[in-house]
Formats: C-alpha cells, sequence, structure tokens
C-alpha cells in the first residue's frame, strides 16, 4: 500500500493528451515535441497521454510550446489534461526542481485559443471560493469566455491564457492546502470559432 | 455572486470531447451523436466540448455509446472528459432525473479501449483512502492497466471498462461528502496500443 500522504513536493505534473484532427496525427504530434525544448522537464509518453513534470514555469512554458507548434500546422489541434501539484506519489523527475529560471521556449507567435477549465483544489472546505476568486481575475484580464456546468470558458490569444492559467494555479493552492489539481480543454484552428458558442 | 454550496442534486454531468484523428472529423463526431439514443439526457455542446446531464445510469450509457459509435469508424479516436456530480451550478436538465431506467443504448459490441482515470472526491479528508480502494477495485475486475503520475491506466472491452468507471464513481461519493469529479481519458484506435506502455 503506497502512503496516503499529499502536498511534500513542490513539483508540478501535468498529464496531457494532443489530438490533431488528421490522419497525419503522428507527424503533428511529433513535430510540435520536436520544436519544444523540453531539457527542462522530465517527460514520459504512455499509450495515451504524456506528462511533463518540473519546475511551475518549466510545466506551463513546454505546454504552451507544444500547444503553439500543433496550431502552426494549422490543422485543428485540441489539447486536454490535467496539471497537478502537491501528490507527487514518486520522486521521478525532482532532479528537475534544480533547472534555473530562463524560459527556454521563446515564441511570441500570436494564436486564437478557446478553451475550458476547471479548479480543484483537495481537501479544502474554501475550494468553492478559491474558484469563484479565480474566475473572477479571469474577467479582469479580459481572457474569460463562457461559464458553463463544471468549467468555466477562458479564450484570447495562446499567450494570455496560458499567462492565466499559470497565475490561477499559483494562487489557487496554500501551504495548508497543496495539492491542487486544474484540468484544461484547449481547442485550436476550430471550424466552430469565432462565434462563441457554436457547433 | 452565486452560492459557495455543492452536494444538493443527485444529477451526474459528463462534460466531454471527442476527437477523431481525422480530416472528415466533423462527420465522425455527428455520426456517433446521431446513433446514440440521447434522449435520456440533457445535452448542450459550444465550441470547445459537450455536457451530458441526467440520471448516472443514463449518462454513461450514452458516454458510452458515443465512444463506441466513433470506435466503430476505425478511425483513432480519443475521449477525453469530466464526470460531476453534487455541484450542478443550476439546475438545467433537472427534469431528467424523472427518466426510467430502462437504458437506451444496448450495442454490445466488443472494443478494446486503453484509458486513464483520477478520481477527486471534494472537501474529503479521506480523499487519498478512497482513490487507492477503486484502484484496488480496478485490479480486481481484471481492468486495471498501470500506475502513473497523476492517474491509473484503465484497458479493456469498452463495456467492461465503462462498468468500472460507472462503479467507482457511485462508490467514490458518500452523502456526506457529495461532491465527487472523475477524469477520464480513452484512446481507441490508436496505432499505440497493443504492447501496453509504448510511443
Amino acid at each position: 500500500m503506497e502512503p496516503l500522504q499529499c502536498g511534500t513536493s513542490p513539483i508540478v505534473g501535468f498529464r496531457f493528451s494532443l489530438h490533431p484532427m488528421t490522419g497525419d496525427f503522428i507527424q503533428v504530434i511529433k513535430g510540435a515535441l520536436r520544436e519544444t525544448d523540453t531539457t527542462n522537464v522530465w517527460m514520459h509518453t504512455d499509450d495515451v497521454s504524456t506528462v511533463i513534470r518540473g519546475r511551475q514555469l518549466h510545466v506551463f512554458n513546454a505546454a504552451k510550446s507544444i500547444a503553439l507548434h500543433a496550431a502552426k500546422t494549422g490543422v485543428h489541434v485540441a489539447m486536454s489534461g490535467t496539471f497537478s501539484v502537491g501528490c507527487p506519489g514518486d520522486s521521478a523527475g525532482d532532479a528537475y526542481l534544480d533547472k534555473g529560471d530562463e524560459l527556454l521556449n521563446t515564441d511570441t507567435s500570436k494564436q486564437y485559443v478557446s478553451s475550458q477549465f476547471a479548479l480543484y483544489p483537495m481537501n479544502n472546505p474554501d475550494y468553492m471560493a478559491i474558484i469563484y476568486r479565480e474566475v473572477e481575475r479571469a474577467k479582469a484580464l479580459g481572457v474569460y469566455n463562457d461559464s458553463m456546468h463544471y468549467a468555466s470558458g477562458i479564450h484570447g490569444d495562446i499567450h494570455d491564457v496560458f499567462a492565466f492559467y499559470e497565475e490561477a494555479f499559483a494562487n489557487a493552492r496554500t501551504s495548508e492546502n497543496a495539492h491542487l489539481v486544474m484540468t484544461v480543454a484547449l481547442s485550436i484552428n476550430s471550424p466552430s470559432h469565432g462565434g462563441g458558442s457554436g457547433a
């Protein structure tokens, strides 16, 4: 039996799947991974998803870069995944906590993203207040799109969207309630975009 | 400001995205929705995802049918989403709680699915014990595939996989801790399947 404790490590993880809606999906996925510098994160891919782990800034930087490079193909791509912190399960990848502050992926190309997210602060009686606070922050930043069941819509340029997600993820956890989960679903180059709620 | 209370409704929801890895993704999605009888669930689609809500048995039945019908095209398809209960936000779809017990989608075609899931019992100090208990249940049922960061691998025939998910979702909540979230990521017809951990 594994230990039933969480919240012992500052390592951030993102388990995600990248879905290019094309028969050439393998080329798009491999290209996006190849064009992203992932040397600051621990990475492992299985038959369903990929996980990257490391310091928060490098995990978000690599995630954004992978999405951006897949988007540049022009293909309709989706990225769905879960950011987690505070429940590492084991210590694989902890060595990456020694990486410095320099971001390795600095492409600032503009790219519209429509997305949805949900925050799950674990074992925290005040979790609903935290969620509403971060949604209000999205409104103030101009990236809020829509309210909906079980999630909130966030859209705009990919750099603004990921900046909000990283900030929300940092703000929604405390040292007392260190286990935090955030799900995101991003849609890029979709024929449904441009009219808000659509098909 | 919306109320900060959860756990007041038995309505179950599933917000998901279906991703066929083909340029004909729209046809695959529309076909899967058309071939699924969704009259027992409330459904709404926006530019990123679709949500279905209703009684637990009908939500899981419709979700499985949508995945199965998409799979029958032979295309590599992924379904990712979040099952939620206990925090409806509002009452849209509550009328569907009056639906009977008869399942409307009864196709028993076999289909291999490799998937990953995570349980998030909210505001519950015992949540890690609940998660481990459900993972042990998967092992006993023969659908457990692998352990990994932030998730557990579940695979097998689609009917066995969904039966496990529905059972885990039912078991992981109590009347005192009614707000429960479960994320799932399914991969079907993938070239990476067949060898466990792959590309």
